[in-house]
């Protein structure tokens, strides 16, 4: 009888009271479901909703009409409800990705109950999943030596702030005494120093990379690229304010003028290769942006350049220094023998034009680079691709 | 017209298509609003909901009927609709603290789709907000140096995997050379390497209390106490799945015979004052059984032992050589002198009469101990309190 009853007790104890009632009267949800053969089944228990669905990025999307034209939103489907209250979707066959989902009960956007993996894309959270195998197989906690994740402040006299970032070092770091070359791992507009980690996935790629010999042990520096910004929202001392995607200082030319402070401060600071043939520096959107101009006007710094779906041009009106003289620059440090410019976009993304008319700016100018076209468009998909594709070209 | 179109357009691609519809149904809810006298409102647009509340630890709780008597929940308030269909609450002043909270949409108990801010309690994720002020200043981020976190991995040969640890070193230990002593901190049943994190806050206390110099600068170890576990939920090899707090291998003595090889490693890896004099053990609930078993198993290996809403008996039939002999082995370890051993727990605690149990062994021995009675049961608030009240006197 005790045996039954310290479990039962402990349970109710440890598990916080918020959630002893639902505890009680919810019948056994599991959901996400991933079935053997790769399809799911989502599961909510809502016995008083009228209409459930679920929508993510597992469906095929919707054309919507908007301002700018069409756009793409994600599918939804209808959830159908059991005699005790759960609704239920089982999907087709899904490929190997890491997705997103929510559910819309009569039209509420809530998150999946049963499920505690989530992730942040600037203001939205919503419910993640993993179809193992392909690619998706990088994205994945494997049984393999994992590296280091340490979230860190340094300071910016010229920013006039501290400021955070997160670093990878890979496994046999601490324990050893080696060197290692650095990849500098840039975000995109709204996101913060979080991003390549929670929605990129760069630890699991780089740990599975890594294990399986196709990439170089390195350690992965990943900064915050709002140049008004200490840290990622909640993690500085302007407390729980909602992200924002408006911010001061963005594309005006004062990150990347900052960006020697950061490579001094990991230099110094961590057991690294410091010199051009051991650094790289790559970005998604704004941070393939932040990757271009920073990687011109110090043509010393990077031998390995890495453009994912990037934005070329400032896209705000700005007098900075940094985007003059384009030819000029792009001229001098293709001159210096960078050893990789490689650059990667969606056939659907926005910023495709702006792409194609710098690549017809580095081929008048006879500047080498490698260039890789996907599908779809301006999504964490094909950047997670991209930092696969491009980490094992480093340091070789 | 281009300056005003291509912030919007920049926007709509950005943030992640999932919620382009909520962005344009959705009228502007700020949600939570801490207002200027520290009550809060908190809104949720639901046109067309029935019934609204919100429920959470801010609120009164209520008394319910359970198979093992009287138990609190946390209160509910109903939340009001207007003419947009978004409904709306407003607290009480309410007092300094860390919160949390949801909503319950037609008895559905969803996040804040207006805050990002959530934190993982075992399976159950909720919605906080921070009052400033009194002891949960401490608990903010404040303008003042802060620490590192660091997410590594660990061999462990007598459990028989790798292990992931968080690691806290103050402000200035990169950049510096000194040694710190260690304290090494644990969490409770259905907890993780996280929980301290996340739930307790422990960064921003040691933060806070270091720069208000009240604590000595000091790293502070985060295990998991699970000994079956390699990781928290979602960071092993075992990939997403759900978190449990039925684990094998819990209170069967696993965790604390491995403890050395924790010690062992952190003394290896960081730059610690590696004896005895420097060195704390501190846990709420399970951790702070695990605490109490670890310091008298191995007496000449920490100073200062600190239980927390502790549990002292394992709740589970084991044969552990750990547990035998409790008289004889605080014999031998108070015989040494620890300079400090501090129990705390709330006069609701379910673990009270335990507690009150093992003092009167202490007593009975003449081991001298400082003993912390606060209001409440098994619950955050307690822990964050007593973390803030331990950390002070180590180490002087």
């Amino acid at each position: 009888m005790k045996k039954l009853f310290l479990p039962l007790l402990m349970l109710a104890v440890a598990v916080p009271a918020f959630c002893q009632e639902a505890l009680r009267a919810v019948p056994n949800t599991v959901s996400p479901q991933v079935n053997d053969d790769k399809s799911v089944t989502f599961r909510l228990y809502a016995p008083s909703a009228r209409d459930v669905r679920v929508t993510g990025d597992f469906l095929p999307p919707r054309i919507i009409d908007t301002p700018d034209g069409e756009s793409e939103i994600p599918g939804v489907a209808d959830m159908v409800r059991n005699e005790q209250g759960v609704w239920e979707y089982t999907s087709p066959v899904l490929a190997p990705e890491l997705y997103n989902y929510s559910f819309m009960v009569d039209s509420l956007m809530v998150r999946d109950p049963s499920n505690v993996y989530m992730v942040r894309d600037i203001g939205t959270v919503t419910n993640i999943f993993l179809i193992d195998g392909g690619n998706a197989s990088l994205y994945d906690v494997k049984d393999v030596p994992h590296g280091s994740v340490t979230r860190l402040w340094y300071d910016s006299p010229s920013l006039g702030m501290k400021r955070r970032m997160s670093v990878y070092t890979p496994a046999g770091y601490e324990t050893g005494e080696g060197r290692y070359p650095v990849l500098y791992l840039l975000h995109g507009m709204g996101g913060d120093e979080e991003a390549w980690l929670a929605l990129g996935r760069a630890s699991q790629i780089l740990d599975n990379l890594i294990a399986q010999g196709k990439a170089e042990p390195m350690i992965v520096v990943m900064t915050n690229g709002n140049a008004s910004q200490e840290a990622a929202p909640g993690e500085s001392h302007y407390g729980m304010i909602p992200p924002s995607i408006q911010l001061p200082k963005t594309m005006d030319g004062s990150f990347e003028m900052a960006f020697p402070e950061v490579v001094d401060f990991v230099d110094k600071t961590f057991r690294t290769k410091a010199d051009k043939s051991h650094r790289a520096i790559a970005g998604l959107s704004m941070g393939g942006f932040h990757s271009c101009h920073i990687s011109k006007e110090f043509p010393d710094m990077f031998d390995y350049v890495g453009l994912f779906s990037a934005a070329i041009n400032p896209h705000r009106p700005t007098d900075s220094p940094i985007y003059k003289d384009m030819g000029g620059k792009l001229k001098r440090q293709f001159s210096k023998n960078p050893r990789l410019y490689w650059i990667a976009i969606g056939e659907k993304d926005f910023l495709y034009d702006e792409n194609r008319k710098f690549r017809e700016l580095l081929d008048a100018g006879g500047f080498p680079y490698t260039y890789v076209e996907s599908r779809g468009g301006h999504i964490w998909r094909n950047w997670r691709t991209y930092l696969s594709e491009f980490v094992p070209k480093l340091f070789k």
